[in-house]
């Protein structure tokens, strides 16, 4: 073929320009690899009840390794499906009240699948404004109509819904990530069984803290097994591991199996991760009070912040957010919690629905009153002059 | 809210109708759990160099899970990267010879990210029409124009990208999935440079396979480390793990730090996964023979299939795909192969890229010549009547 004018000597060029704008924006993002021994009191993480490092799962995950190997092998319809992914499957289904569970490598891919599965290009679906991004990539590959609704606003999911004839679901998540308030699940129930659509509740948040010994918020809802309800869950999270799954009617799941892409052209979840999971399902089932210390520990922490003056959220499940005037605030906030020993999420746009910047706490199970009241101090002590 | 007479009993009907097309189509798929000590010959799974039940990758997991537990317990701008998944994201640079590389929970995210970070809906992508479901869904998400070309034929990318301005990325898997040939990087290469574009190189089924050692087909082919090509790799094939990669120049890794959703919003690759693909690495760096021999292996079953009259593509790498008669004769022949002692991946609409079912075989580097021929004297004993 002719060898044309070398037209453009940098085809990333732009990525310089945009790299700058946010550096003039205060918006930068680095990675601060952490090591194995690191002495911050960690209220940044989503291990709600304690379990990445509990023995009980590592000595799971371990045997997992042993007994199944370093991966899957293959996609989970050619080699990656194992006898141990049926039987975490199995109990996450029956723990959570679903009729059947299928379980992926991430809660990032189980979303994916969820919303393109359930929907397509006729479809309507009717998506909270503060839904997590994995939801989000869910509906623009579904390339179906969103619309998208104010913030748990049943009322404004009945308006979207009002008129359409076609196939409709109602996105939610059960806990949102960012704020840590619950979703009106029983009022989306409703108003979604009086349009004939169905109902997709993302429970990443709320397995492990919310329900019945940490059997999630569609159970706490009474929702869970109904024949148009579909949960999703993540594993990464209460369970300490990695992976994520869809709970629902068992033919919903033989739906996923058979037209998911990202369930049929992605390597099945690693044999570690779901040994871990299922040791910390089993924990949880051994142990119903977790659940409920995390959701003590998040009130606690909450008293003390507001207590202390600071605008915080009231936190439905394990995580309170506390907001900040900007964002070099934010970030200056979180790194002065840092360097009085403790670890805070600090969330800046584009990763916050609302543009407002904030530090987002979580609780544990784990903590002690010593160590929430200390974390809250040391919040307080490092907060921004208004 | 009023409620509104009950519209459908089941939201979910469409999915039964579906799900009886698919069965008078012949293309229902259902989960086979597979048991630890499975006596089946595995020529259908990815662990092209064997790694995946090695001692020294399972050592190296359960010393991962041991020392950073079972979890990553958040994002890797929040809690997420460990010092692990630094050493595995420059240890993997340097082996493929890339500035930098970021490490995701999967190479279906790797995917996502790579494609939609470096586009965007101004931009334009080109992509071959026999890529990955990942990459696919990555051109969905970006809401780029999309331009499919023909197969492996850079002469189409080329009057895809005449005359566009914008920024423009060419798309395309190195080693494709289901037949195993190699896409020609040295002529793509040419015609992105000729017209100011980028080229994104899925190397999933290249790297431990092709290059010298297994450093892949971007290194084969003398463009990693290129300030305009951009690599892909999964950590679940040949490094017989879980995970994914994207390599690149610094920049571009930064960018995606900053911007890329499925990296932003998704948990941290579990330390296991992290752990045993490292080892995997430098296992592959310890006895670079590993990837001759599995290229050597599937020469072998390739000549042996060829022999006994079957139409067999010739592989560039270690995978070799054999055509079937239709989708109903594809499963009956991986069923007797499985009879038979032998597991095949069985590949059918809608997973193929042209419609035609096949058996898809993949060679390891651990098989020996007596195992190979076996396992095509199988597959030539089980084959339909033409
Ligand atoms: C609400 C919500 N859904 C889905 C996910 C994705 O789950 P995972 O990180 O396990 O992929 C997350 C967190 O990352 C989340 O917060
Ligand atoms: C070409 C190609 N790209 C990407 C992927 C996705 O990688 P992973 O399965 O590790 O998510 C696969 C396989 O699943 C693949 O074959």
């Amino acid at each position: 073929m002719p060898q044309e004018p070398d037209r453009s000597p940098d085809p990333f060029g732009w990525i310089e320009e945009q790299r700058e704008r946010r550096s003039r924006a205060g918006l930068v993002r680095t990675l601060r690899p952490r090591p194995a021994d690191s002495p911050l009191l960690d209220l940044a993480g989503n291990d709600y009840l304690g379990l990445a490092r509990h023995p009980v799962t590592v000595a799971a995950a371990r045997e997992a390794v042993h007994r199944w190997g370093t991966g899957a092998t293959g996609s989970r319809l050619v080699t990656g499906s194992t006898e141990l992914h049926a039987e975490l499957e199995a109990e996450l289904a029956d723990f959570c009240g679903f009729e059947a569970a299928l379980v992926f490598s991430s809660g990032y891919t189980a979303n994916l699948a969820a919303v393109t599965a359930l929907t397509g290009r006729d479809a309507l679906v009717v998506s909270d404004a503060a839904n997590h991004a994995s939801l989000i990539d869910g509906c623009r590959l579904a390339r179906a109509r969103t619309a998208v609704v104010p913030h748990a606003d049943p009322g404004a999911v009945g308006r979207a819904l009002d008129g359409f004839d076609g196939r409709a679901l109602a996105v939610t998540d059960a806990v949102f990530s960012v704020d840590g308030d619950a979703a009106p699940l029983p009022g989306l129930a409703a108003v979604c069984r009086a349009h004939g659509a169905a109902l997709l509740v993302d429970d990443a948040h709320g397995l492990g803290v919310l329900g019945d010994g940490g059997r999630g918020a569609p159970y706490a809802a009474g929702l869970s097994g109904a024949p148009d309800v579909v949960a999703t869950v993540t594993l990464s999270k209460s369970l300490g591991s990695q992976g994520g799954a869809v709970l629902g009617p068992a033919g919903v799941i033989d739906h996923l199996v058979n037209t998911a892409r990202s369930f049929v052209f992605d390597t099945g979840l690693a044999p570690a991760a779901a040994g871990a999971a299922l040791a910390a399902l089993r924990l949880l089932r051994a142990e119903p009070g977790r659940a409920a210390r995390v959701r003590e520990a998040a009130g606690r922490l909450y008293g003390r912040l507001t207590a202390a003056g600071l605008e915080a959220t009231r936190p439905d499940a394990a995580v309170v957010s506390v907001r900040a005037p900007s964002p070099e605030a934010a970030v200056r906030w979180a790194a002065d919690c840092r360097a009085a020993g403790l670890a805070v999420g600090c969330f800046r746009p584009p990763s916050v629905p609302d543009g407002v910047s904030r530090l987002r706490l979580t609780a544990r199970a784990d903590l002690s009153v010593t160590e929430l009241d200390a974390a809250a101090a040391t919040v307080a002590r490092t907060a921004p002059a208004v």
